[in-house]
C-alpha cells in the first residue's frame, strides 16, 4: 500500500520575482519550483506607457504583475512535480513588507482604473519607496511630542518604509487618490484576498509595519489626528480591522482563483505573513537563542525571545509575529548584497561580465589577512536601518592609499557589513536577550563562503546555513500546512512543521580565534565612525544637506 | 646681417625619465626636445638582476640610467634642431629632491661596486622612497626636544623624503654602506660633477631638503649626535660644505662630459635646481602674490615673499631657494595625477583602456552640479605633505550610495585635492602671506581643464596657466642662460630671463562665484575631516596601526 504524498505550494513574491515551490508535507522535500519575474519589475524611472518621471526615492510596482506571476508560478509546480491539486491541501503565501497600495471596496486596485493611472500615488508603493521620509520624520517627532506608548516596541523610531509613512504621503500629494481608497492594505493580503475572495489583515505585517499590537491594537486617532486633519481615521476608514495570525487560515480557493492557478476551489489558504519572517522557522529556529539572517540584496535579522524588551534601533518586537507564543525581535540592514554588486558594477562599466568580475574580486579578498587591507567602510549605501533607523545615512570608505586594490576595497564592504551586524548583535545581548549562533539563509550564504567566514570570524560565532535555498517560500508552504491542519495531512503547528520540513545544510563556518584581536581592533574602529557619523551635525549629515540642496538647484557647469 | 641664435640647453631630471630642451635665449622658442626613459625606472619591487625584494615604501633608481638619459637627449636636441655646439652657451639641469645617493670620493656610486650592488642602500633613494618614515619620527621628536632653531622654518615637521632622514637609514640598516660613502649627495648636484668633473651642493636642495639655511648653515652636531652615536659628523664627513646658488655657474663641462652630451668642452654649466623651483620663473612668476602650482602625479606650490615668516606644515622656507633675494615657500601634495590614474586603474582592471577610461571619467564629472555627487573625499592617498607633513595618513571617501557612480567619484577626488591646495593657501594667508592668483605648470593643466575650474572655484582665485609644457626644463635653460652670463650673451638675472624667456597661456580660468556657496559648505566638511582624522589617536590612525601589524604576522586566511 504505498502512501499518499501530501503536498502544499508557497508563494514568496520578492522584489523582482515571484517563486511558488511545491514540498512534501512529510518531510519538507521540494517537489518543484517555479519562478516568474515581474514585466514590469521596480518601477523607479517613469511609471509604464507613461511620460511621468518619478523623483529619487520612488519605488513602485504593478499589481497586475503579481497576478500573473501568481498564476504561472502555482501552474508550473504542479505542472512540473506530477502532483494532482487533490493532492495539495494548502497554499501559503508571503511578501516584501511594508509593501502596500489603494484598493476600492472590492479589492479592485486603483491604479487600474484609467482616471488614476497617471498617478504615481495609485500604484503599489515598494517596500523600498523611501520618498516618504518627511511623513516619517513627522511621525517620529509627533509621537515623541505624544510619547506615544508604542514607540519603545519601535526602538523608538520608525522608518520611511513603513504603513502610515506611505500612508500619509498618499494623504500630503494626492488627497484625490487617499479619497478614492476604500482600503490601504499591504499587497500580501491583498493576493490572499484575490485567493480566497476575504479581506483579511495579517498579525505579522500589522504589528512590524503598522504599529499594531495584539495587546494595544493600533496607535490612537488622536495621534492620527496630529500628523494631519483628515488622517485621525486612517485606521477605521482605510484598514480592515480583522487581524489574523501565521497559521490560521485566511479562508480557501474561491472559484476566480482555480481558474488562476490551477488549485482546486476549496483548497485552504493560510494567512499571509512576510517573507524575512516566514523563513525562521525555515531556517529550523523555532525557539530563543539563534539569529536568523536572512541574506540577499539586504539583510533581515529575527530573533526569538520570551519576553518583550526594549531594543534601541529595533524595527520592531511583536508577539506572535514570528512564532506563536514567542516575541520576534527584527532588526535589518539596508544594504548588503547591493553594496557589493554596486562595487562589481563600478568595476565592469562597460558591461562585459558582473560575475567575472565578483569571482575575481572574491579570490583577490580572501587572499588577504585580517587588517591586511588597511580599509575600514561604513556599509550605508542604502543608509542604516538597524540600530539607528535612518535612510539619510551614506557610506564612507576609510584608509585608501595608492597601494589599494579592488580586492582590498571588497573586502572592506564584505567585512563593514558583518561589523553592522554585530552592532545589531550587541544591541539585543545589552537588553538581556542572548544570540548563541547564526542560522544563515537567502541567495548571499551559497553565493558568498568568504562573508559566511568574515560573519563566524567578527561575530564571534558559528554559522549556520539552511538546507533550503528558498526558505520563505519554503516557509510559506510550511504555514499552508498548519492552516490546513492535521485533518488533511498537515501539521499541528509552526514546531511540528519545522521538526518535519526544515534543516540544516552540512556547511558550517566556526569563528577562526586567531583573527580575534585584529577584528577587535577594526571593529572599535568602524563602532567609532558608526557613533560619531551618525550624529546630528556630523559631516556625513551636512554632505547629505548639500546634496539635496545641490539636486534643486540649476548651477552654471564648468 | 642675421643675428646669431643663442641656446641654452636645460635637462630635467624626473620620476620616470629625463627631458631636454634646447631654448633660444632671446625669446625662450623651444627648438627643439628629447626625452628619454630610465631603463630602471621606479625601483620598487625587486633590484634589477637580483632577487633581493624591497619592503613596501622602498623607491630607488639607478645612477646609470641618469648618465645614460643625459647624453641621449642633448644629443638628441643638438641634432634635431641643428643648432651646432657652438650656439649652446650653457646647459642648466633639474632633478626631483631629495634624490639621494652613496659615492665615493671620486664619485663613483656604491651601487656600482660588485661588493655593494646587491645591497639596496647603495642604490640612489628616489624622493619618494618612504621607508625611513621611523628615521624622520625620531629626527622630528629630538628637533622638539632640544628645541632647534631650524624647526619653525620647515613647519615644525620634517618629512622621511628628505636628506638626513634618508641618511640615517642608511647607518641604522646598513652601516657598511655609509661608512663606505665618502659622499652622500643629491642625484642633482651628482650629475653636475659628472658634468664638470667639480663636486659641488646647491642651495636649493641644501635649504628645502637637508636643514640648511644661508644664515646658519646646517644643524649643530650635538643635533646628529642625538639621533645616532655615529651620526655626529654626518655634514663634515659626508657632504660638501661649499653651497652655491641658481643662477652661478658651477663649471664647465670636461672631456669626458662634451663626450658624453657632444656639448663643447668649455661651455657653462650652471648649478643644479629642484625641478619644481626651477618652474617658478619658467611660469613667469618672480615677485610675491602669485602661487605656482606644478601639478603632475603630485603637486608642488611655491610662493615668493619678502619676508620669512613661519607656516605651520610648509616643507621650508629658504631665502634665494627660488628667486634671489626673496623668501621661496615651499608645500605640497603627495598624491594628485597620482590619486587620478588610481582611480583609473582601479576601473580599468582589464587593462584595456586607461586613457579611455579617463576621458569617460573626465566628461561624467563635467556634467555634475557642485554638490551633487553627494561625496566628500580627504586626499591623502600618498599621506599628507602639507600641511600635515604624515606620510602615514591615509585617504578617505565620505557619502557613497547605492547611486553613487563612477563620475561622481572621481569629480570628488579632484575637488579633494584642490580643497587640499585651499588648506595650504589659507596656511600662507594666516601667516600673512597673500595669494592673489595661482599660474599652473607640469603635466595635468593641459589635460585636466575640469581640474583647473575647480580649482578657480574652490580657492575663489583666478588660475593663469604657463605657456611651456615643460617649465622644469625651460627653467634649467633660463637658469643656465644667467649662470652664462651677458657677456656669451645670456641674462644678468633671472628676472631678466624671466622677461625674456617665460610666457603665460591664453588659457585662464576665472572662479565661477555662483559655486562659491555650495563650495564653502564642502570646504567646511573636508576641513573638519581633515582635522579630526589626523589627531593622533583618530580611526585612521588606529587602522594603519591594524594594517602594519597584519603585514608583519603570519594568519590562517579564510
Amino acid at each position: 500500500m504505498t502512501r499518499t504524498r501530501r503536498a502544499t505550494v508557497g508563494v514568496d513574491f520578492g522584489t523582482e520575482s515571484a517563486r511558488a515551490v511545491l514540498v512534501d508535507v512529510s518531510d519538507g522535500t521540494e517537489l518543484a519550483t517555479a519562478v516568474h519575474s515581474y514585466a514590469a519589475g521596480v518601477i523607479d524611472r517613469r511609471l509604464p506607457g507613461h511620460d511621468i518621471e518619478l523623483a529619487p526615492d520612488w519605488a513602485l510596482q504593478d499589481p497586475d504583475d503579481y497576478v500573473e506571476a501568481l498564476g504561472l508560478t502555482v501552474r508550473g509546480v504542479l505542472s512540473s512535480s506530477g502532483i494532482s491539486p487533490e493532492q495539495v491541501i494548502g497554499v501559503g503565501i508571503d511578501f516584501t513588507a511594508c509593501t502596500m497600495l489603494p484598493v476600492t471596496s472590492d479589492g479592485t486596485p486603483l491604479c487600474r482604473l484609467p482616471e488614476f493611472r497617471d498617478n504615481p500615488h495609485s500604484w503599489v508603493k515598494l517596500w523600498k519607496h523611501h520618498a516618504a521620509q518627511p511623513e516619517a520624520d513627522l511621525i517620529n517627532s509627533i509621537a515623541e511630542t505624544r510619547e506615544e506608548p508604542w514607540l519603545d516596541r519601535y526602538g523608538r523610531r520608525t522608518s520611511s518604509e513603513w504603513f502610515f509613512a506611505k500612508a500619509l504621503q498618499i494623504l500630503d500629494e494626492s488627497p484625490e487618490v487617499y479619497a478614492a481608497a476604500d482600503r490601504l492594505i499591504e499587497a500580501a493580503d491583498w493576493i490572499v484576498w484575490q485567493l480566497t475572495g476575504i479581506e483579511s489583515r495579517n498579525s505579522c505585517t500589522a504589528g512590524y509595519k503598522a504599529l499594531w499590537s495584539r495587546r494595544h491594537g493600533f496607535p490612537d486617532p488622536a495621534f492620527f489626528a496630529a500628523l494631519a486633519p483628515g488622517f485621525a481615521d486612517v485606521v477605521a476608514e482605510k484598514m480592515s480591522l480583522e487581524i489574523t495570525s501565521p497559521g490560521q487560515r485566511a479562508g480557501v480557493i474561491n472559484a476566480a482563483a482555480a481558474d488562476l492557478t490551477g488549485l482546486r476551489p476549496g483548497t485552504s489558504v493560510a494567512v499571509a505573513n512576510v517573507d524575512a519572517h516566514v523563513s525562521v522557522p525555515a531556517a529550523t529556529v523555532v525557539s530563543p537563542g539563534s539569529m536568523v539572517a536572512v541574506m540577499g540584496t539586504s539583510t533581515c535579522h529575527l530573533t526569538l525571545a520570551d519576553t518583550e524588551q526594549v531594543v534601541p534601533g529595533f524595527c520592531g518586537v511583536v508577539e506572535d509575529g514570528v512564532v506563536p507564543g514567542l516575541y520576534g525581535y527584527e532588526a535589518g540592514q539596508a544594504a548588503v548584497g547591493d553594496m557589493f554588486a554596486w562595487f562589481t558594477r563600478l568595476l565592469d562599466a562597460d558591461g562585459r561580465g558582473e560575475s567575472d568580475t565578483h569571482n575575481s574580486l572574491e579570490r583577490q579578498a580572501r587572499l588577504l589577512k585580517p587588517g591586511e587591507s588597511g580599509l575600514v567602510a561604513l556599509d550605508w549605501w542604502n543608509g542604516n536601518r538597524s540600530i539607528l533607523v535612518d535612510a539619510d545615512l551614506t557610506g564612507l570608505i576609510l584608509g585608501t592609499t595608492l597601494a589599494t586594490t579592488p580586492g582590498d576595497i571588497y573586502r572592506a564592504l564584505l567585512e563593514s557589513t558583518v561589523f553592522g551586524t554585530r552592532v545589531i548583535i550587541e544591541a539585543l545581548n545589552g537588553a538581556g536577550i542572548d544570540v548563541h549562533d547564526l542560522v544563515v539563509c537567502g541567495g548571499l550564504p551559497y553565493q558568498n563562503h568568504l562573508l559566511m567566514q568574515l560573519t563566524a570570524d567578527i561575530t564571534g560565532r558559528p554559522v549556520r546555513v539552511a538546507a533550503s535555498r528558498q526558505t520563505p517560500a519554503l516557509g510559506s508552504a510550511m504555514f499552508a500546512a498548519v492552516a490546513a491542519g492535521p485533518a488533511l495531512g498537515g501539521h499541528e503547528s509552526i514546531v511540528e512543521a519545522a521538526r518535519h520540513m526544515a534543516s540544516l545544510s552540512s556547511d558550517e563556518y566556526l569563528p577562526d580565534l586567531s583573527t580575534r584581536p585584529v577584528y577587535e581592533d577594526l571593529y572599535s574602529i568602524y563602532r567609532e565612525l558608526h557613533d560619531t557619523m551618525s550624529e546630528s551635525t556630523s559631516g556625513m549629515r551636512r554632505l547629505r544637506t548639500v546634496q539635496d540642496r545641490a539636486r534643486q538647484t540649476t548651477v552654471s557647469v564648468p
